[in-house]
C-alpha cells in the first residue's frame, strides 16, 4: 500500500489524483491532502478520502474545519504544507499546486526522503538546479506527471541515458494555434480558456495558449531528463495524441501515444515501473481518428517559446524571473487587465530589466520571483 | 566483439547485414556467412568481409570457390548452413534465409546455445511451438529483426509481459493498398515489385501486395511475444513511419518510430539492449511529413490477412500448409505462371484440402510444406 501526500487536491490534477486513487484502493491511500481557498470541494472530496492530515491556506478555514471534524488534524500556509508532506508515513508526495508555490514544499519533502511525482512544473524551472542535486543526495525518485513528460519518461524505460540524441515535446498549439499574430491582438480570455484537447485549470490553459506552457516544459524536460537545451525539439501537433517522443542515436523513436486523459501520467507516477488498468480509461484507436498532423512550430507567431529556449539558455536566476513575471502576467490577462499579448511584452520587458544572478539560492530565488512579479505590476500601474 | 553467422548474405537484408557490420568493425565481426546461387556477389561482399566460413548451396560453386580462395573454408546445402550456424566462435546468427529453408539452421543454432537475429519469418510461423520451447531450454535470445517486430521488441523495453493489453502492427498496404477487389484481377508482377515504401526481395515485395506478409508476420508475433490472435491488431499506415505499437493496460501505447531503413533492427538485433549510432541513418522528421494516416484493414479485400488469422487460430499443422502453398503460390506469380488473386486461391484451397495435425513433429512439416507446395503445383498443372 503506497501512502500518498496530494499537494492541491482541488484542482484538475488533485482530483484526477482522487479518481486514480478511489480506483485502486488496495495499491493507494491519500492519507495527507491540501487545499487553497476552495473549501467547499475540499469537504466534498473528504467524504470520499478519510485522509488524517488535511492543509488549508488560510487560518481561519483550518479553525472552522477543525471545529467541524474532530478525528482529523488541519494545518495552513506553507508550514503546513511543509508539515504535511514530511510526515513520516508518507511514501510519495503528489505536488498539483501551481506555481512558485510549490518549490519549498517540494523541497523539505525531498529532504524527508519522500518519493516526489511533480505536476508542479515551476518547481524545476525555477529551481532545477537545487533540486536535482538534492534528489540525487537524498536518492528518491522524481516522477513527471505531466502528459508530455510522463510521455518521454516512459519512452525512456529500459534504454541508455548516454544514447539519447534528441527529445521532442508535442505542442497541441493551445486555444490559438490558427490565429494570426495579429488576430492574437484581440482575443478574449474567454476564447483562451477554450483549450481543444485538454480540460486543465485556467493558468495552465492560459500558458498553453501563449506557449509559455510549453516554454516551462521545455525547461523542465532539460532537468528531469539531463539534456541540453539544443536535444530539445518542440512539435506542433494539433491532435495531442503523440504526447511526446525520444529519439536515439540509432535514428528510432520512441513514443507514448494515446487519447488525451491526464488520469494515465498520474496513474504511471504512482505505479512506475509497473503499470494498472485505468479504469474508465478510453482507448486509443488511430484508424477512428485518421490522420495526424505535425508541424514546425514558428518561433516569431509564438515569441514565448522563443523566450523560455533564451531563459533557458541562460540558466541562473533567468527562468525564474520568466516564470515569476509569467505567472503575474497570466493572472493580469484572467482578470481582464491586460490583452493577450501584453503578457510576453510585459514577460520580455522583465527579463530584460533584471540583473542576473548565476547560482542563485533558495532565498534568493523568492526574492527575485517576488520583484519579477512587482516588475510586472508597476508596468501595468497596478502598484 | 560479437561474432556474427549472417545466412543469406547476398539477399536485401544479408547486404544491409554487411553495412552495418562495415560500419561497427570494433564491434561486430561477420567469421561466418552463406548464400545460395549468387555466387558474382558473393564474392563482392568477400572483398569486404574476411569470413573464415562460407557456406554456398550447391556444391560445385563449392569447389570453384575452395579452389580459388584457398584460406577459406567453404561448406554446402543445408548440412553446410548447419555447421557454419554451429561453429563454437559463433556467438549469434543472423538468419535471413527466406522462406521454410531457414527453419532447421535455426533450430541447430539454437541448440549450439546461439543468439538468433531472425529475419527468417517462417521459422516461427511454421515452427513456433518447436522453436519457443527450445530457445526456452537452451537460454538463447531470439531477437527479431523484421521492422515491425523490432519496433514492438524495443516498444516492451523496460515494460512487464503480463501488463500488456494489445499489439498493433501496421502495415503499409503493399503495392495495390489503394486497388479495389476487381482491379486487382490484372495487376502485373512489375506493378506488384513496386513496394511504396521499402526496398526488399521479390517474394516478400509479392507477400507486402497481398499482405501475406502481414500475416506471417502476425503469426510470428503471436510466438515472440507469446501473445493471442485477439490481442494482435493490424493497422493500414501507408507511410510506415510507425513500425509498430504496443498497448498497455493502463491505455497507454509505447511505439517506435523512424524512416523506412532495415538497418535499423539490424543494427538493434545485434546491439541489443544498446544502441549505436545509424552510420548514414536519416532522421525522421514528422514536420517535412506532415500527415500520418491510419485506417482499419478490409478482410474482404485483404482475404489473405483473414485466411493467416484463421490458419494461426487452427495452430498446429496449418500455418505451414499456409506458409507453403504462399511460397509456392508467390513463386508461380512470380514466373508469370498464374495470376495475383490466384495466389491467396490457391493458398486456402490448400488450406481447405488439408488434413490438420494438432503437435507436426520437425519431420512432419517438413512433409505437410512440401504436401502443400505440391498441392498447389498440381492444381496449377506444374506437376
Amino acid at each position: 500500500m503506497k501512502k500518498i501526500c496530494v499537494l492541491g487536491v482541488t484542482g484538475s490534477i488533485g482530483q484526477q489524483t482522487v479518481d486514480v486513487v478511489r480506483h485502486h484502493r488496495d495499491e493507494f491511500e491519500i492519507v495527507a491532502m491540501s487545499a487553497g481557498k476552495n473549501i467547499d470541494l475540499l469537504e466534498k472530496i473528504m467524504t470520499v478520502i478519510h485522509a488524517k492530515h488535511i492543509c488549508v491556506q488560510k487560518q481561519e478555514d483550518m479553525e472552522y474545519l477543525q471545529r467541524k471534524y474532530k478525528d482529523v488534524h488541519f494545518y495552513c500556509g506553507q508550514d503546513g504544507l511543509i508539515q504535511i508532506a514530511t510526515l513520516p508515513q508518507i511514501d510519495i508526495v503528489l505536488n498539483a499546486i501551481v506555481g512558485f508555490a510549490g518549490l519549498v514544499p517540494t523541497m523539505k519533502a525531498i529532504q524527508a526522503h519522500k518519493d516526489i511525482a511533480l505536476a508542479n512544473k515551476e518547481t524545476l524551472v525555477v529551481a532545477g538546479h537545487l533540486i536535482i542535486p538534492l534528489v540525487k543526495e537524498n536518492n528518491v525518485q522524481l516522477l513527471p506527471v505531466d502528459s508530455e513528460h510522463s510521455a518521454i519518461f516512459q519512452s525512456l524505460n529500459g534504454e541508455y541515458h548516454g544514447e539519447i540524441r534528441k527529445i521532442i515535446l508535442t505542442a497541441s498549439g493551445g486555444s490559438f494555434r490558427d490565429k494570426s499574430r495579429s488576430e492574437l491582438e484581440h482575443v478574449s480570455v474567454e476564447d483562451a480558456l477554450k483549450h481543444p484537447n485538454w480540460s486543465m485549470g485556467a493558468k495552465i490553459t492560459i500558458d498553453s495558449a501563449t506557449l509559455f506552457n510549453k516554454g516551462l516544459e521545455v525547461m523542465e524536460a532539460k532537468w528531469l531528463f539531463d539534456v541540453d537545451y539544443d536535444d530539445i525539439e518542440v512539435l506542433i501537433h494539433p491532435e495531442s495524441i503523440i504526447h511526446s517522443m525520444v529519439e536515439y542515436q540509432d535514428t528510432a523513436i520512441i513514443a507514448q501515444l494515446g487519447t488525451p486523459d491526464m488520469r494515465l501520467p498520474i496513474q504511471y507516477a504512482l505505479t512506475y515501473p509497473h503499470r494498472l488498468p485505468l479504469l474508465g480509461g478510453k482507448h486509443l484507436s488511430l484508424s477512428d481518428i485518421g490522420t495526424l498532423h505535425f508541424e514546425k512550430p514558428d518561433f516569431h507567431r509564438f515569441h514565448a517559446l522563443a523566450l523560455a529556449y533564451e531563459a533557458g539558455r541562460k540558466g541562473g536566476s533567468m527562468p525564474c524571473v520568466l516564470n515569476g513575471a509569467n505567472e503575474q502576467a497570466n493572472a493580469l490577462f484572467l482578470s481582464k487587465k491586460i490583452a493577450f499579448l501584453d503578457i510576453e511584452k510585459y514577460v520580455e520587458e522583465t527579463m530584460r530589466a533584471h540583473h542576473w544572478v548565476d547560482h542563485p539560492t533558495l532565498e534568493q530565488l523568492i526574492e527575485i520571483d517576488q520583484w519579477a512579479r512587482n516588475f510586472v505590476r508597476e508596468r501595468v500601474g497596478e502598484i
